[in-house]
């Protein structure tokens, strides 16, 4: 049989799918050669990239109702003003703990009515994402998945915001063309976080990039958020790169904060006490405040 | 309403997936510990592990029918055992060519039957890995997917050899566990792959990192192949790499060829011609036969 | 002849350098455990490491008498309060410009006079430490020597102020030991700079490391200051690094600095023009005073 | 006073030294386009660079007559044919033990001279060059001295055969532009040699990069050798990374080898033991053999 004879058949076979680009490709969806104005992602009455700082606060781990409740509870107090929290957990190992699912979401959902906080919580399986925008108002696409393009596909087809974080050793440009996926998509509510590059240095777990926050606004309109617990690894210089962040000319912040950072789950080194996340934000208004831009307290 | 009431709940939820350890946690699935001797992989008869050094040669990209019927003749001749080629391409960009898709995949099939070798072809949606198995013999997660958690326990439910590129800044611990998410789901065919790491060197688009070869062959029982073609991205370094990969232990090679490299529509600064992999493969059958080891030539 | 015949000799050796380590070597000199109080450098009136962020400027290269007058005359009314311009330049090219050496010191020494501001000129030689110290306030070690032990323990001699910048790839620890070997040789007036490691990141020169800060700080006594100039490669991003390093805590900025970047010889593309620096020294102030600290600003 | 009385001197002054270009710049001393043939060094009767693979061995520090001289023996019995050994140590920290100095010298030569093997040896202070040329067949600069321009220039203007190791995060074009600066000050004995860069690897010490290998070979005519002790830091994969240098085309390894290596004073964990390197030389005469290279094994 000659391999003619292979290739002939009548069926409907599945293709690659290729995403149409904007009309002027050499000025992507997410350049500011695109559109010039500032977009500001709207999560559920909270906006990010406009004046104010979207601050993100929440533990590691959702691991009962009670412990998201009370953070959600501390953290709104210090002046968060979005609950974050994991269900469904990417771990190294698959002897690890992977988050409650489902059931983590529903604990999220019920702080996030009780206290008033919207929410943001990770997605790694793209058979998960219609479950997850139900109880959550930003879904996070992590650093493992930054070029996880069915699941970058799958969420530039929703119409809710995405939170969409840097990988180990991404690029600035992999990084924009990532988020151009989604954009492809019809999803233009996206979110860039920078969280830490992997580099020649052991002291801390990653080596939080701020370089990035400056070189991407130039280059694009999308709001880009800083993760300093992760990008650091590292609880006590968490404050200090927060103000860093914010001094450059980031649009947030996304930070693990625990009532009590040694009892989390997991992440527990790198988590800092809802105490030091009021003093955090008492903080970050005044550097806020110098260099334009707001946060707004509690009274 | 108060949070229990939101708690509440009769339905089903989605639970995170948990696999089950080993009776020894200590000891790996993957680790020599678990297992001293050897795991040989069987890719349709072509063994991976054993004394011979497989060797998988093919374009980046299926092409056409005659394209990669042509490479298949021309790597058989030259002495590779397996045929590669990209159906499904995961692709920085999404507007670059992304792959023929399930096309590509009976092109593939046809040209292994008419010239008589065993195929390996990546995928890159969970959804696809039924689809890829009926085409292909081996089925390969790119570095881009490592850790893509869902994707790696998929193909830990299929009873098909698996080659697990090694992430961009994995360790070689982070890589191991990522083979263990197979492993732990009953799959035990699996192979490793080095394929390069971001690196301080600008001089070449990775820095293949051959230490990983001895270092892993010291813990795991799985075999250990290597990428030179993308693990440099230059294809006049790829000959001396492969060799080296050979003389530190690596139980095979991936190599990207086409009978005329700069006709490719991708990877075309990093695809050896079939005429120098014919070259390659002679020297590396000196070197194989000078460690022990042993790479049959056609007559 | 026998080896011992060889051994024999009466001669006296010349011994490899062993410095005494601090009574207690498990708190070595640069530590905070060592001593408490914050180290203050006085930079010939200048002080670096207390309220105040101390801001140095000037050009890659002295290149006339006139070009580092007119600098020091814009920086100085921009608020800088120190000089810095190089006489002899480490190139990686032996063809390249490598500065007018002792004649470039002799003009920033004049122009130091004429404007009345302390100056910073870098040491490669170890044979040019006094000729150095004779006509400038501090003396910088570049990130090329920072493990050069004779160059180090030469400047550990004198009693001038030092400014020790962190090598291409060096850990946190391995910079605060180099600090070590100057300190050890009764040299206590040293200055810490980070100044950008090479990363994963192609898009940048070099990866300016702001974790260092706050890091650093907290193990060290010593003053940390920071060099966004060097530190990215990038003028256009270097304000707002600027104000990043401030905010997390960093004692001062180097900042390379003209008033025509583009007429460097040298990084021109790092350098900021003195209009822009005059920018930046406003929005320090402010960035400053929100955090407790203080920069002041000319009439 | 003005600025021009200041300038206005009638004394010499010190320059920053310029070297000659060749006379066409493009093509550099080091270029294979400067001169097409390869370079072959002579270390007192050891040539490296031709069909010989010359392997350098010996401890990491010279820690007396009886100890040296035993390993002399011993490396020579296994095969090596120039003995290495540290007499001025470049240490991290200033605590650590810095070598015996001039008196560990005076023990190489005894042992070179008793056992019959060329000697090589680290200089690491500008004013040291002299000496240890007295006492050794060729000098080795090391990573932390790669852009030590004094020292390199010094190193230049003697006529002796010199080793240079790359940087710890050099690029391919740094470590041949180090190397011009002492081809332009007439030293043509000049051997490059790889020797681990930092990475993003935290499993080993460096990351031995054998690429360089091939990539410097392609544009270099110096001989390149390959140092996979301090490459790696991890004594259990020497043997496999020996071979693999020898397969990609070194022209030599130097390999801390010693006769009880858990005895070592420094670098314990990364020393081969005399009788490990007996089978290493035995492994790399069949793989030289494989590739059309040589290494001649004592009768």
């Amino acid at each position: 049989m000659s391999i003619h004879n292979h290739i002939a058949s009548t069926k409907t076979v599945r293709s690659a799918t290729i995403l149409t680009p904007p009309q002027k490709p050499e000025h992507p969806l997410t350049s500011r050669s695109y559109k010039a104005t500032q977009t500001v992602v709207d999560i559920n009455g909270v906006a990010v990239g406009g004046k104010d700082i979207a601050v993100m606060a929440g533990p590691c781990s959702i691991e009962s109702p009670d412990q998201i409740l009370r953070i959600a509870h501390e953290i709104k107090a210090a002046g968060a003003t979005i609950l974050r929290g994991g269900a469904f957990k990417p771990r190294t190992s698959p002897y690890d703990f992977q988050g409650l699912g489902e059931q983590g979401l529903i604990y999220l959902k019920a702080a996030s009515i009780e206290i008033g906080l919207p929410t943001i919580t990770e997605v790694i399986d793209v058979q998960d994402v219609e479950l997850i925008i139900e109880y959550a108002d930003c879904i996070q696409i992590g650093s493992r998945n930054m070029q996880n393009y069915p699941l970058l596909r799958e969420v530039g087809k929703i119409r809710k915001p995405v939170l969409l974080k840097r990988g180990f050793s991404a690029t600035y440009n992999e990084f924009l063309l990532a988020a151009e996926y989604i954009m492809a998509g019809g999803n233009d509510q996206v979110i860039l976080c920078e969280r830490g590059i992997r580099g020649i240095s052991t002291d801390l777990r990653f080596t939080l990039d701020l370089n990035a926050v400056p070189y991407l606004k130039e280059r694009t309109h999308l709001p880009v958020i800083v993760d300093p617990s992760h990008g650091t690894g590292t609880a006590s210089i968490v404050p200090a790169m927060s103000r860093a962040a914010v001094a450059c000319g980031a649009d947030g912040l996304i930070i693990e904060a625990h009532y009590s950072p040694t009892e989390s789950i997991s992440d527990a080194s790198q988590t800092i006490s809802t105490a030091t996340l009021a003093q955090v934000m008492k903080d970050l208004a005044k550097v806020a405040s110098a260099i334009g831009r707001k946060v707004t307290l509690p009274k």
